[in-house]
Parts: C-alpha cells; sequence; structure tokens
C-alpha cells in the first residue's frame, strides 16, 4: 500500500487491507516456526510447535480462500506489528543461554503472536459480517478457534511443566 | 540488553526483562494515545481513549511498583514488538481519508495494543507465580483485568455502533 496516500476509503478497503496484512503474518510466521521447533527443548513443546506449523498452512490456504470468496488479489502487505514481534522473538532467544529457560521465552513470544492473530482475525470477522459477507467471516472464524486453541494449549504447558522447569 | 550477550541466564532474569518490555511498552502507548485521542471521531470512542489514557498511567505506576517490590531498577528495553504494533496504527491511520472508516481502524489497532500488553501481563503473572512472588503477581493483575476491560469496552463500541457507521 502506498503509504499516506488516503488509499483506504470505505471499510471494505480496510477489511481487504487488513486481510493483506495477516496474510503476510501468516507467511512470516510459517518462516520462523522451524527455528522455533529447532531451539525447543521440551518435547511436548517441540511437538506443539509442529503441529502449529500444520495448522498455520491450513491458516494461509484459509486466508486465499477467503480472498477469492471476496474476488480480490491473494497478496500480502508489510505488517511492521508481526515483523516487530518476531524481531522480538529472535533477540529474546539470542539472549537466554539455559535450555528450559530458553522454553519459557519461547512458549511467551509463541503466545505475543498468538494474541496478536487473535486480535486480527476477531476484528477481521466483526467487519465481515458488518459488510454482509458471513461466508467470510464463517472461514475466518475457523483460524480464529485454532488459534486461541494454540494459545490456550501453550498456557497449559507453561504452567503445569515448563515454567516449574525453568524456575 | 547486550544483543546476543546471553545475558538472561535465569527465570528471574527473563522475568525482569519482560518487566522492562512492558514498562516500555508502557511508555510508548502513553505516547501514542493523545494522537490516537485527537484522531478518534466518535465521541464514546474519544472518552474511551482518554479514560484509557489515565489507566496507562496507572499501570506505568504499577509496574513501577513491582520493580520496587522485587528490588531491581525502573528501566525500560527496547520493544520492537510495541514499536511495530504503533507504527502499522500510525500507517494505517495515514491511509484512511473517511473519518468513520478512521474510527473503525483505531478501535482496530487499539485492541492490537491491548492483545500485547494482555499475552505479556500473563506470562509476567504466570512467572511471577513461579518465582514465588503472588505479591507482585496480583500488582500485575491488576493491570491485565483492566486491559481486558478496554478490549471488551472497544468490541462493544465496534459491533454496536462504529463499524455500522463505517459500513
Amino acid at each position: 500500500m502506498g503509504l499516506f496516500s488516503k488509499d483506504i476509503k470505505t471499510l471494505n478497503d480496510l477489511f481487504v487491507h487488513t486481510l493483506r496484512d495477516i496474510y503476510y503474518a501468516e507467511q512470516q510466521i510459517l518462516k520462523a516456526l522451524p527455528d522455533m521447533i529447532e531451539k525447543a527443548t521440551d518435547p511436548a513443546l517441540k511437538q506443539g510447535f509442529k503441529s502449529h506449523l500444520e495448522e498455520t498452512r491450513n491458516h494461509v490456504a484459509r486466508v486465499e480462500q477467503v480472498f477469492k470468496m471476496h474476488g480480490v488479489d491473494a497478496k500480502g502487505v508489510d505488517c511492521p506489528a508481526i515483523d516487530g514481534i518476531i524481531e522480538e522473538t529472535e533477540e529474546i532467544a539470542g539472549e537466554v543461554d539455559d535450555k528450559q529457560v530458553l522454553d519459557a521465552a519461547l512458549i511467551a513470544a509463541a503466545q505475543a503472536v498468538e494474541h496478536y492473530e487473535m486480535t486480527r482475525y476477531g476484528t477481521l470477522i466483526a467487519w465481515a459480517k458488518q459488510l454482509g459477507r458471513s461466508d467470510c467471516a464463517s472461514v475466518l472464524a475457523q483460524n480464529l478457534e485454532e488459534e486461541k486453541a494454540a494459545d490456550m494449549k501453550l498456557t497449559k504447558m507453561a504452567e503445569t511443566n515448563v515454567n516449574r522447569k525453568a524456575a
């Protein structure tokens, strides 16, 4: 998108822009997850990241489906938010030495990613409904539910196991 | 923090680092909110942002209280995540012309900020408890509850009023 070019004139334009934002974000997450899988030590956490990599591939496919349903090109726009969240993940991972502490840091980082996706999907679903696109909202809701479930699984892993081992 | 210097050795170090991350984030939000107040058109949204500015001042004070309770210096560390989220807010606000559509975009941006704070406070509370600092966890939980409440108020404003006017 051209910055400051006032390209967004309607709620529909805003919806498409934000769909492109989450499309870019999902793709960056796809790129970041293999490194997180490699860095994780706890077997359940490693497996959790692997499962989420598969889910993320499905999320990309569902966003592409929504582009198609809505009749717009499937393309991404720069998303400084997810870039910053991933940059912070890489920084913190570089600063932690102990493997158990690193697992706790990786969970926190992954939850920041999940929360970003949850807020964007929540917004997109509300806008899709307002635009009369309940069909698009339903597809996006599947991604939202999986992000929420992934976040809850991470909380459970942290609280029942990983934080205790890190302490 | 020195990057790649492996400064984080324990869960306590990670807790302090993340406390400094949210301290920096809250301060950046304090700086960003006046502009969002100015840009908002819907009177309830404008008022909501004003109330949240007051709440954010209290959040900064509570984080300072936790630093003191925990016996560490109250200072921030760079937080590329919140920088990216705020940068994205400014970019999108610069691209939207229509005032009603801008209100919808501002709510989405504010909710991305709230979600970032929610995930960080959730993590900090879990770590504080693991470290035997339930006193710190209680103070942080007050911030978390206010962020959750602010997020819910924004959802309600969007769904009952702002999105409809933007459409």
